[in-house]
């Protein structure tokens, strides 16, 4: 309840710079979740950290006010994710269209917490002014958008000719009871407590009492407004405890990140900022960096005391929508655990009915959210999926929606990093291996992303560096890698995932674009693999040649662990291979030549390679043996480099898309 | 259609002396087949073999007289379904009751041969004085038991009386006609074809026109009745193309093994046996062995003529119930191929309904017939069937069903076997250590079989011989185990399994009886294999420990192939567990104590242990180490050897089913 204090500009600052401390975002569980937790409600979670005394946090956010806005805050959410929160809330927005399907409604970026980040989610809900109908609708599209839990609020009336309704919502008390009422048990409900009472309240004791009213009501737990002194909260609690509040009460703290920014905060939320602050602030005031690091130290300070009191089992933090004094005050705190245990391999989606899935195809690998929202409308994500008695069927892509076109970069950005002018497609190779090796491309600029990867490479990725740096440069043009793993401990900082005291282990998998040209090499090498290497060729026109057996899924990870049946989440599946090659090549025009005029020498470059490249997967089955997938590529260079000289005719027709690969090749 | 030929006694000889050829059929399937072969019908695996130039063999048998003789023949099954024959086929005896519930009949027989030993069959009828209503009252009650295929024959009329009905069944053609019109084509159907023409027809050319109708009324394929030369049947086959009969024609091969049943069958098919093989057999007629030996030279030379015409994709083999000679002939042409590939570790069934069956609890890995028996009733077979959301429920034990309760030796036998008379608990020790040593007893008989055990060790379980027989002295009565696998290849001869070009992986197991005592030293030992051994201790009563994880499956055998997803057959599950346990505790009493008369002290002896012993399973999920079950147990007579002094009464309060142990031990 902050959201007041959301600055201008501030939300779509850093998003593509700080992008590299997430590398492996597309493919960890955001929260460090047991499989046990995957089901529970946040208040059974709350429960057990508590009981444990397992000290945990959260974060607040607000909406953005622009799309490109949503795209970082989603950005945020990942990384922030990656620390281990474990809950984020989204604020009510009253003026913002809050429960409309705008990317930036309080309402759609909730249920992208939940269903894309893999986060649980709190959505505010304020009821001032509200009929039961329209609280009711929001409620029930909630539910239906996956959120669990709601935070309860009165809201700030609008204008001041505000008077009680005898049969409306004139307190938060009356919406908690309808939720109850309406929606029975399905949602957990958060409420506001204020440690040094409500500035409308008559007194501190009146509204001591209004909270116990709505914890009586049906609330299950309790965040505070913001405060400076740990004292104000822990009297705060002994006073609640002393009326007969027995549920959790959590900290709001507000690491102070700039002197407008407090001085705001004082006007709206009616706070008296304690003198011995002032004291230090005011003579720094223009110092930002001085009262950043002044904010962290009284923040950790003021944490430092709350969780050595015993009162506290887990900390609420505004973060004004900002990653950098949050995360420090955590750090200095050792509550922000990076690189928390994965649940599986990819991130896992915290949307209720898709608590049972349990394998993806590997394609979606680095974009997952547009997996997700492409297969929003399946009902159960069970094994048998991949079988062969059901193919999928994949949504549509759309070409509005936030994740499938819209790019973190600037379209300056991008062309910086993918070439003003493209002059043959020797430069798109070029700028392929710029963004493999993190080197400058040919204009000096770092290539950050593709359009098929948002963010720098894995490490894990970058285990296969020196090959794919090498057979990029030659037209190999990589989109998707992993190396071949033979039964590594779960724990392993970079494969690991799953329970601990497990094994892992992956085929490796290559997955690129190249010429029609080099894939006719590479058929014939294919055949000195069999039956060790799997293939799929397919280019834009569905041309497919692939030797999977009867068009069944191969398992490409899986993990064997105590006491369980064996979990293998990653599988090159067949069907969803011809969903995922129109999105992989509409790539090609959507994001990269889209940047082009129109008929311009660079668009017609990118277009060609869209039109008459490949989109080729190879899994080498064998996982115990080195890897030989980069001694395919190898053969297939030699292959093209020292052509056998006889049977000229035989070669080709062997050729794919023969018709094809003869025509003039624009800037060549 | 030599069924006339059954001689008295046969049936039940040589039954348990040949056990140890069999040793692992319990976890074997018994035809070689691919994972298409498991839907495919018997008309396209044929094709499938005679393209590729697979020469393959079949097997056929008539159904016993007695119960005992059904033991035996079922064992006979699974021997010679080891071989790898592409079909057995089950002659109609009218005079037996055929399409009855009788274990004996041929109903039942070829239906067993199906369900419990997984081999392609095919169910004689004939129809000769038949209703129709009788004859589609069977073929319902054949595709109902998954029988697929039918050997469509007229049979011999009753008596001399009979006449051609005008509405009835008085060819085979019109039995063929019968189960197209009625079934469709649900049935694959072969017919008889007679080399040198029926006896009854009119003519040789007379005959053949006969055979084409039958062909061109829906039967798939032909079977010859039995011939002497190899010319005799060539010159057929040719005969057959002419008039344009184009489907396969397979010739009956009958390996002469006794002077009697020769002279018999002479009588019986009015054929002539060639002048050439009476002079050889004639001054031999008093040698069985002479005889035999004789036939088997005979069969192995024509049918390499047959194979080397190229006219003859597989040979058919009248074994008269009998396996030496037919074995030998098949051994002497390269077509017994003893360890055929198998698709899972353990039998498929061939009925239809459970060729999706992918997942088996371990605990009924010896009596495979039995756990198919108790899920006959289930409708499917997922993997799912195992996950936490639906139990399966098993089928009652049912004490007269064929594959509970007998044993395939004698009461004199099992005496021999597991003591005349019981002394003490340790003597029963003795007897599973005389088991897993295959050293004699004290009174100097190998121990072939337990109750939980009808076969000698397989192989596999040889391996742990050393460990098993110091357990076992010891009072860790085995009945089941496996050591750990980690990545052999699918061809391993001794563990492999599945399609080539696969690794299989297992986690040691183990499971035994043992007494309260040990289970309680077992308890504390175990504390220090957390979370790496996972166990389930259960006695007669239900009592339950266990540190299984929510219930949840633990997969303990799994392979990893080429293009596919992850194979998992074989699972231990804590819910079937306890299905198996009833089953377990009451082969003491049905096969063991029930040897003994009442109030012997033999049979307090057993009793004793069925009421106070616990059934324990261990699984080691670490499988990439060294199976560390033996230390576990190792450690547990540690304690038991060496108590701690101190805190007797912690060590009474972890003490399971207390108030049991203290009771007197009868026998001691």
């Amino acid at each position: 309840f902050v959201e007041e204090l959301r600055e201008t500009g501030n939300d779509s600052s850093g998003a593509s710079n700080s992008g590299c401390e997430s590398s492996k975002e597309s493919s960890r569980s955001s929260t460090p979740v047991l499989d046990t937790d995957r089901t529970d409600r946040l208040r059974d979670k709350m429960r057990r950290r508590t009981e444990s005394g397992d000290h945990w946090f959260s974060l607040e956010f607000f909406p953005p006010r622009t799309a490109s806005g949503a795209v970082n805050l989603i950005s945020r959410f990942d990384r922030m994710g990656s620390g281990g929160p474990l809950f984020i809330d989204v604020t009510w927005h009253p003026a913002g269209d809050p429960g409309s399907d705008k990317e930036t409604s309080s309402m759609m970026i909730a249920s992208t917490a939940v269903n894309y980040c893999g986060l649980e989610s709190i959505l505010h809900l304020t009821c001032c002014n509200q009929t039961k109908e329209k609280i009711t609708g929001y409620l029930s599209k909630a539910k239906r958008l996956g959120l669990k839990n709601i935070m309860a609020l009165r809201g700030d009336p609008m204008g001041a000719d505000w008077e009680e309704e005898e049969a409306g919502f004139n307190y938060a008390t009356d919406l908690v009871k309808h939720i109850r009422c309406e929606f029975d048990d399905y949602f957990d409900i958060c409420v506001a407590g204020y440690p040094t009472g409500h500035p409308e309240a008559e007194s501190y004791d009146e509204d001591l009492r209004h909270l116990k009213e709505k914890v009586d009501a049906g609330a299950d737990f309790i965040i505070t407004q913001l405060f400076f002194r740990a004292d104000t909260f822990l009297k705060f609690v002994r006073d609640c405890r002393a009326i007969g509040i027995t549920c959790p009460i959590l900290p709001g703290i507000f690491p102070i990140q700039g002197y407008q920014s407090l001085r705001q905060l004082v006007k709206l939320s009616k706070l008296e900022v304690p003198e011995e602050i002032m004291q230090v602030i005011e003579p720094i005031k223009d110092n930002d960096a001085a009262i950043r690091n002044y904010g962290i130290e009284q923040a950790v300070g003021m944490c430092r005391v709350l969780l050595e009191s015993g009162e506290v089992p887990g900390l609420h933090f505004y973060t004004l929508n900002r990653e950098v004094a949050t995360m420090e005050v955590l750090r200095q705190l050792g509550l922000w655990i990076e690189d928390p245990r994965r649940t599986l391999p990819w991130a896992v989606s915290a949307h209720p009915k898709r608590k049972v899935e349990d394998v993806r195809p590997i394609f979606w690998a680095s974009r997952p959210k547009s997996y997700i929202y492409r297969t929003q409308d399946w009902d159960d994500f069970p094994n048998g999926r991949w079988g062969n008695s059901s193919s999928p069927a994949f949504g549509e892509l759309n070409d509005y929606y936030l994740f499938y076109l819209k790019s973190k970069s600037s379209k300056d950005a991008l062309l910086k990093m993918w070439g003003e002018e493209l002059t043959s497609e020797q430069s798109v190779y070029e700028v392929f291996t710029s963004y493999i090796t993190a080197q400058p491309n040919v204009a000096g600029h770092k290539v950050m992303c593709l359009p098929w990867n948002d963010d720098p490479l894995a490490p894990e990725t970058n285990l296969l560096k020196d090959e794919l740096d090498k057979v990029n440069r030659r037209g190999v043009l990589t989109i998707n890698s992993q190396p071949s793993i033979n039964g590594k401990p779960s724990s392993d900082p970079i494969v690991g995932w799953g329970p601990p005291g497990g094994y892992v282990f992956q085929k490796a998998y290559l997955e690129f674009f190249t010429s029609s040209e080099n894939v006719t090499a590479l058929l014939k090498v294919l055949k000195k693999y069999e039956p060790r290497v799997n293939y799929h060729i397919v280019n834009v026109h569905g041309q497919n040649t692939t030797n999977a057996h009867d068009m069944q899924p191969n398992a490409v990870t899986w993990g064997i662990f105590p006491g369980r049946e064996i979990v293998q989440p990653t599988v090159v599946d067949p069907v969803s291979f011809l969903y995922w090659k129109d999105e992989a090549f509409a790539l090609w025009i959507e994001q990269w030549a889209k940047l082009y005029e129109d008929e311009s020498p660079s668009r017609m470059i990118i277009k060609y390679i869209h039109d008459n490249y490949f989109l080729v997967n190879l899994v080498d089955n064998d996982f115990p043996l080195d890897n030989c997938l980069w001694q395919v590529i190898d053969d297939m260079f030699e292959l093209l480099d020292n052509p056998p000289e006889e049977q000229p005719a035989e070669q080709t027709a062997e050729q794919p898309n023969d018709e094809q690969s003869d025509k003039e090749q624009p800037g060549k």
